[in-house]
């Protein structure tokens, strides 16, 4: 996964977390991935209900926060998570990684960008409080996600 | 569960996220906070190695992302996810939680609280890149998970 990172993306995500990733057990790495995509998600579908679906009461404060819980987990150096070891199920810890993950590495690096700058400017918008911006940033965030997924996801 | 913020906490937590969660499956309820719980578990971890054991090189971007994803899904409005329906297994999903979290309102706002307050800390110790700091407020956090798991954990 070193690769993936040579490019565009600098030091940060080759350091400390790396390390320290590197020596813990590849089952934990695939259910701490799991856990943040899961956590996300959850945030997501609060967003959604408030500004997309309108099936819950708009509130800029959850809206924030939940951006937030988003933003940081997209920013906290979830690529170590996909060290060598954890391409594939682990017991009964099963991934729906496709083995391109760990081989297009410019392709990973794209769309991990990508993520990351719409995890931000969902942030951004939520913290405006605006609906407009909080819709568009949630769809832009959206098809960031969709785009890893369509690549790099098995389909269930 | 709503009892619990009728003390201390504001109508902010009982607002749009519950209602969201009111409509979300239970078994998805247990796993979203275990999530939760297990994507700070990971950071606690990078910090504890930067920090404390110091066997990872420390590195203050790195410390500061770990503590802003603890402190972002800390403060996501959790509290949620142990809405009526939550308090035991349902199907393969196991939950460690006791009855008591459902009961004692007043004990669990106090730990939840603290929990907030000492994630809030950490990320801010993080942000000033002092590693005595960190330590320092790394502990107190530790702490206060310890505080909730004593109380409302069963003893795996």
């Amino acid at each position: 996964m070193k690769k993936i990172f040579l490019g565009g993306l600098s030091a940060l995500l080759l350091s400390a977390s790396l390390q320290a990733s590197a020596q813990a057990d590849p089952e934990d790495l695939i259910q701490y991935r799991q856990a943040g995509y899961s956590f996300m998600s959850w945030n997501m579908g609060k967003i959604k209900a408030m500004a997309i679906d309108e099936t819950v009461a708009w509130d800029p404060a959850q809206v924030q926060a939940a951006a937030n819980a988003i933003e940081a987990i997209a920013s906290s150096g979830m690529s170590v998570l996909y060290a060598p070891g954890t391409e594939q199920d682990i017991g009964n810890t099963k991934t729906n990684v496709r083995p391109e993950m760990f081989t297009d590495h410019e392709g990973v690096a794209k769309v991990a960008i990508a993520f990351n700058q719409s995890a931000r400017d969902l942030a951004a918008a939520a913290k405006t409080g605006d609906r407009d911006a909080v819709r568009k940033a949630f769809a832009a965030t959206g098809d960031s996600c969709k785009g890893c997924h369509d690549k790099y996801r098995k389909r269930r």
